[in-house]
């Protein structure tokens, strides 16, 4: 250590700044962790983790509504919504609790307030009303910040009517309907969820189909699920607002915004498009002892791609070796019902003889097992090497099964083995829609003209 | 096509044969399937399908039984067995249509009937009591006549008290209590289900530990989970049958035996111990237009192999090039409850300096959104090299993510990406785990002495 207290400070303790700390302490270092708000950012406490638990006990009500297709009968007693947030609140603090237990095992400090730099070493810790409480200093700092709701102008989150996915995943009950603006990933988790504990959904997108960035097979597949679960789903509506006076809830899910207000320019360190924090493939800033990783730099905007990102600033910080972040191969998921989740090799666009396959869930043994019907794989492979390229799967258990397809692509396998998958299983339509490719499915009938 | 009234005959319509007759056909072939039975063989009728949709219900059964767990309350009605064998049989039997109709779009002759040699290039179809029917000639033959349940020398299948496998899975009701002789994953199956669905069970194997070929931390926590389960388990017990007279039902799962009784001294094919036919490594008998796959040939036992050996084989007797089996790196699956799932690289035990991670689901954030806490991930990695060897998992969802860890070892991958692994998901316990081989894992606390 130099002059300064710690080795490093991580500003933020989501899942890109809690991993650094623990990293950087796994090395050697004097970590201390400055969060402002709860352990576990936006992840465990606003995003991935409180929808998940949500749409678990969505998933759980419709087993035993269908129990009858297992051979039961089973009467679901009328749900409280306040019983399912209650169940998500405490599970989400023992989760808490276990990750301030793994940092107060490593010894690592953790400060509670908002931080500020005052130089490239240096940062105020402020409370309420950013009041300076105390300074404190470090070799190196991880910024680990994270992003907020954007907000829509001349609208403002009142925590009332006009709410943000914060808000939206603090509800204790249901209102009778909500306009939900922004038909990218959060949007239909929140339209599918709310929607299947009984609030009557609107979805609006401004652009002409939901998830405009995904393959559109998957995107119509989403929108068709979306209606048959009952949400009104409006697409190319770019003037949803002006309907703001009908319903009980908007939520508006539009994007995020990074947290960059730590006084960056004292630090010298510098921003590029709306705040984010640049950084190259070391999660280095331009400041030399300043790393940042996860939304705040604003590459992935996903909790994995954070982790990674953290452990490698804090390999790059504290240890010798100068590791390059590997991002190149990331799934995406959306928790729709049935998930939906796709992945794509880095390259996947300079490839041009591309060849399809796709594979039914209808046809699946496994599926049928489980009755889980519902969905498919669609498979991209190079017609000359035959290497798979990408996947999208909509379906149950794809937001497993996608990490089986990140690990064939991401090993540039050259084919995919039927040994090697498990039979009966919902991963073995992988390899089935992989060889539909090439017309050489076995579970599925001869396409006429072949 | 020569004399021959077809390009290749198939015996046997299970997973090795059905995908044999099928890529026979998308290779150009006329094609013909031999089957005594029922159309989808063992696998289909009496094996994996008709245990996972028993298991599957189970596992309704209690997520509807603990649907307090996540915020509802749900009354169960009494269950009914027969209406869940009912819901088995419909299922499998709407499956077998979907493989007639496969077969049917292929222009494959299924032919009802047990197939005998007469030469290297004629069978005979046998009806009821091996009387001959009719003859039928092919270029090219593979066998896929699979195995039937082994007997126990003294103890014969009478499908009343002394029952094997397949008469277990045609119960209509469950007897009060059941000897099941046999640990291994057929015994272990059957022992979760029926103590599931209310039967006394006692499990007895003559080694000291159920799988006595697994991983003794795996068979340990699988040996745990039956007693809370009520399951009775005895190891190094090889006289369970003295005790026969107390039981309602003896089940006897103690291995399995080739179905070889096909004349193949006719054809001059050549069989190995205990009747298993002798194959190389193209899925060629000694005959040289004879093949044989799947369970016949000895070499796996498991479906998914003998799924991969019948498109070998079909690809080599039809098409133009020779390739050779690649079932290296093959998952093994039990479905105990939880579900337990092991793969191992070929040369695993070549290594010598292997160290070892572990990760429990209980740290695990989406084992707590399913409350699905029960087991680990342990995972094997060679120390110089940083490559993942060998995964097992027992715990929810393992029987899908035991395929992630099949191909990360078929790639010889010489790390895990973080960014690959969708957050929050079961898979990155793998992750997890194999970061705790190195004490890098950041999801647990530090351990003592580090």
């Amino acid at each position: 250590m130099g002059l300064n207290e710690y080795d490093v400070i991580v500003i933020g303790s989501g899942p890109g700044g809690f991993t650094a700390a623990v990293r950087a302490a796994q090395l050697g270092a004097k970590a201390a962790l400055i969060e402002k708000s709860l352990i576990g950012g936006t992840c465990l406490n606003f995003g991935c983790l409180p929808t998940k638990f949500l749409w678990q006990s969505l998933k759980i009500k419709q087993k035993i509504q269908k129990s009858y297709e297992y051979g039961f009968k089973a009467n679901l007693e009328p749900v409280v919504f306040a019983d399912i947030a209650a169940r998500k609140d405490k599970a989400i603090a023992g989760i808490r609790k276990g990750m301030i237990a793994v940092l107060s095992s490593y010894d690592i400090d953790v400060i509670e307030g908002a931080a500020s730099f005052k130089d490239r070493n240096t940062l105020a810790v402020l409370g309420a009303e950013k009041k300076e409480i105390f300074k404190v200093s470090a070799d190196k700092i991880i910024i680990a910040s994270g992003a907020i709701p954007s907000v829509i102008k001349g609208f403002v989150f009142d925590s009332g009517k006009i709410i943000n996915s914060t808000d939206a995943l603090n509800l204790k009950e249901m209102p009778a309907n909500m306009l939900i603006v922004g038909g990218g990933a959060i949007g239909i988790e929140m339209a599918t969820i709310f929607s299947g504990f009984g609030c009557c959904i609107t979805l609006a997108e401004c652009e002409n189909c939901l998830l405009p960035n995904e393959d559109r097979e998957v995107s119509e597949e989403i929108r068709r699920n979306l209606l048959r679960q009952g949400v009104e789903v409006l697409v190319s509506c770019s003037n949803a607002l002006d309907q703001a006076d009908k319903y009980e809830k908007v939520l508006i899910v539009t994007g995020r915004t990074p947290n960059s207000d730590l006084g960056l320019e004292k630090a010298g360190v510098k921003t590029i498009k709306r705040g984010f924090i640049e950084t190259d493939e070391f999660c280095r800033t331009n400041v030399s002892n300043i790393y940042a990783v996860g939304d705040i730099a604003g590459k992935n905007l996903l909790a994995y791609a954070a982790q990674n990102e953290g452990a490698v600033a804090a390999e790059n910080a504290i240890g010798k070796s100068s590791i390059a972040v590997d991002n190149s191969v990331i799934p995406q998921v959306v928790f729709s019902m049935p998930q939906s989740s796709s992945v794509k090799a880095s390259d996947f666009l300079r490839y041009k003889d591309v060849i399809f396959g796709k594979f039914p869930f209808a046809a699946s043994g496994r599926a049928f097992i489980e009755n889980e019907r519902a969905g498919f794989v669609k498979c991209a492979v190079d017609k000359t090497t035959k290497k798979p390229l990408a996947f999208w799967i909509v379906g149950s258990h794809s937001d497993e099964l996608i990490n089986i397809a990140s690990q064939v692509i991401k090993s540039s396998a050259e084919q995919i083995s039927r040994g090697s998958i498990f039979h009966p299983s919902f991963s073995e339509s992988l390899f089935n829609a992989y060889e539909d490719a090439f017309d050489k499915c076995v579970e599925l009938t001869k396409k006429s003209g072949n």
